[in-house]
C-alpha cells in the first residue's frame, strides 16, 4: 500500500510500506476513506533533523473496518468508523474518568510500533476503544461535506471542543480565542454551543476570521502581543476575558493568553506547547490568581455526543477543510499547510 | 514609634520611625497587640541589597482601633480588628467575586508609600476593606494562644485555606500537601476542614509532621524530588494524587508537584513563587492535562467564615506558632525562622 513519511523538515514523501496485519487479538485492520494534515504535523514538518529511515505521519482517519482481531467485540468487518487521534482501551481508570490521553495502556501513532494513518490501510490497537461507528452511513453514498465533518470528530473539532471544556466555557461565558487555526475556529464553535455569550477571535486570515464570526465570534482582534492584548482589555472594560483558549501551541500565544486572562480567570491550552518553560510566576499567573488547564484532547470522550449533532447537521465542523488533495500529493497539502494557502488539508487515498 | 526595618540579606533592624497619621479619609491607625514574621519574609531578608534606606516590614497583625478617617464607617476607635496581609476596598468588581488580593484599589504593605506592619502602630489603607473586627472580645483578657490562632487569620491559616480552596479540595479527597511550614501544615489543617480524606505531607522536620499529623495528615512523605515522587506513587498505586497543594514557592517544590500530581489532577500553589519560569509543557503539565491554580490568598474572602470557628475553639491554627519575641528582639525571630529553629515566630510590641 502506498503511505506517508517525513524524512526531515520539509521533506514529505508518499512510498511503498507494507499493508498492515493484525499483531494482537485486540487489533483492527481499517481501509482509510478520508485522512488529513493536523497544524501539529506541522512541527516536525518544521524541525524533523533529516534521517534515513522516514517517520509515518498522520493520526486522523475515518474508514471501513476491513479484518478484526479475534478479541475485537465493538466493530467488525464492513464498518465505517471514526478514529481518535490517540488510542485506548477505554476501560482504564483514566479512560473511565474521561481523560483517555491518559490511557494506561494507549499511545500515539506516528511512532515504529504504530505507524501514522495518512496512508491507505492502517493497524489499529485496543480497537474496541480506539474505534468508534458511525452508524447507518455508507461513507460511497453521503456528501463529502458530512465526510469532512465527521473526520473532524477524530481530533480538530474535539480538540477545541475539550479547549472550552476544559476552560469550563458555559452558558453566558466571555471568552477569548487565540488562533485562527482550524483548531481556534473549533473551538469558537465549540464555545458556541457550549453557550457563550461573547467569544473574541484573536487572528489574522480575512477568510479565517470569516468562518469564526459565522461560527460565534461576535468580535474580531487582528493585532497580536503587547497590541493584542490592549485590543482585548480595551473590549472588556480593562479586565479582560475570564476564559482564554490557547489553540497555537507557540510561546507568544501564551504570553498573550496570560496577558489577556481576567484575574481569577483560566487558560485553557490545546495547542501541543512547541517550549517547555514558561512563565508561570508573580507577573505572569500567580500574581492574578490566574488558572492554567488542558492538554491533549481525550477526543474519545466527547465523540459519543458529538456525532448525533454532526449526522443531524446541527453544526458542520468540516468547513475547516478549505482544499482536498489525494494521498499521493500530500506533500503539496503539508506544503499548502505550510505557507497558509490552505487552513486545514483532507487526504482521499 | 518602633518599627522594623530591613537594610538588606540577613541585615534586620528595630528603629524609630513617626508614629503613623490618617493621610486619607479611608484610613484607619491601629496599635499592634501582636504582629508576625511570614516565610515569604525569609525571601527579602535572603535576598534583599544592602541599601541606605530600610524597608519597613511586616504585614499581618491583630490590633486596637486608634483613630478612624471621616469616611471611615465599619470599624471606630477601640474595636479589636485582625488586618488581612493585602488591602482592599472590598467593594470593586474583583472584590465583590473574592478575589481582593486584585482589588482594583488595594495593594500590599511594606511600600514607601504603606509601611509593613511590625511596628507598635500601623496605617491601614481603605479600613472598612482592610480591618475585620473581632466581636466581645478583648485582647488584654483572652489567652494566648486565642490572639495566636485569631493573628493567622491574618494570612497563615487563611492563606493554606486559599490552598485548599484554589485545588478544589471537597470532601472524600486525596491530597498531597508539599511543605511543612506554617503555609504547608496550614493547608493540612483546611484540607481536613474541607473533608479530605487522605491527606500526604511532604516535609522533613519531625515536630511539623508531627503537628501535621494532628491536624489531620494521614501520610507522611520525609523524602523529596525524585525520591519523594516515588514515594507517593507508591502510596497511590502508581497514580500520584489529584490534588497537590505547594506550599513552598521553591523551583524544585513545583517540579515535585508536577511529578506528583495525578493525570487530570491540579496543583495549587501558595508559596510566593521564587522563580518566573518554570516547565508547563508536554513533559510536565500539558501531556497529562494537569492544572495549575493558586496565588495570593484572598484573605478577606474567607475570613468571616473562619472567625467563628476560631472563637469556638473548633480550630486551633495558633499553634504553627512555637517561639514568640517582643518587637526589639525581632532579629532574633527572622533569624530563627531562617535557620528553622523556630516554625513560626510571633511578635509582641
Amino acid at each position: 500500500m502506498k503511505a506517508t513519511f517525513l524524512y526531515g523538515a520539509g521533506d514529505v514523501r508518499v512510498e511503498s510500506a507494507p499493508d498492515p496485519t493484525i499483531l494482537e487479538p485486540t487489533d483492527a485492520i481499517v481501509r482509510v476513506v478520508r485522512a488529513c494534515v493536523c497544524g501539529s504535523d506541522l512541527h516536525p514538518y518544521h524541525s524533523q533533523p533529516a534521517g534515513e529511515q522516514g517517520i509515518r505521519m498522520g493520526h486522523e482517519l475515518i474508514g471501513v473496518v476491513e479484518e478484526t482481531g479475534r478479541e475485537v467485540r465493538s466493530v467488525r468487518k464492513g464498518d465505517f468508523v471514526i478514529a481518535p487521534f490517540a488510542f485506548q482501551d477505554n476501560t482504564c481508570v483514566y479512560c473511565r474518568e474521561g481523560l483517555q490521553t491518559s490511557c494506561l495502556h494507549g499511545g500515539w501513532y506516528g511512532t515504529p510500533e504504530v505507524p501514522g494513518l495518512q496512508a491507505e490501510y492502517a493497524r489499529i490497537p485496543l480497537a474496541d476503544g480506539s474505534l468508534v461507528t458511525v452508524p447507518d452511513v455508507d461513507p460511497d453514498a453521503v456528501p463529502e461535506s458530512l465526510l469532512r465533518s465527521l473526520l473532524t470528530l477524530s481530533d480538530v473539532y474535539l480538540t477545541g471542543y475539550h479547549a472550552a471544556h476544559a476552560g469550563l466555557v458555559t452558558s453566558g461565558s466571555t471568552v477569548t480565542v487565540i488562533g485562527d487555526g482550524a483548531v481556534g475556529l473549533s473551538a469558537v464553535l465549540a464555545a458556541s454551543q457550549l453557550g457563550a455569550e461573547r467569544i473574541i477571535l484573536m487572528g489574522r486570515h480575512d477568510s479565517r476570521l470569516a468562518l469564526g464570526r459565522a461560527w460565534g465570534a461576535t468580535d474580531l482582534v487582528r493585532e497580536r502581543g503587547a497590541e493584542g492584548i490592549a485590543a482585548v482589555k480595551d473590549l472588556t472594560g480593562g479586565e479582560g476575558t475570564p476564559i482564554v483558549l490557547e489553540a497555537v501551541g507557540l510561546l507568544p500565544a501564551y504570553e498573550q493568553a496570560f496577558g489577556i486572562v481576567r484575574p481569577g480567570g483560566i487558560i485553557s491550552r490545546v495547542g501541543v506547547p512547541q517550549y517547555e518553560d514558561a512563565p508561570v510566576g508573580f507577573g505572569s499567573l500567580f500574581g492574578k490568581n490566574a488558572r492554567l488547564a488542558g492538554g491533549p484532547a481525550p477526543v474519545r470522550a466527547y465523540i459519543d455526543a458529538a456525532l448525533p449533532t454532526v449526522l443531524a447537521g446541527t453544526i458542520d465542523p468540516g468547513q475547516v477543510f478549505d482544499q482536498s488533495v489525494p494521498l499521493d500529493d500530500i506533500a503539496a497539502g503539508y506544503a499548502a499547510m505550510n505557507d497558509r494557502t490552505a487552513l486545514k488539508v483532507i487526504v482521499a487515498p
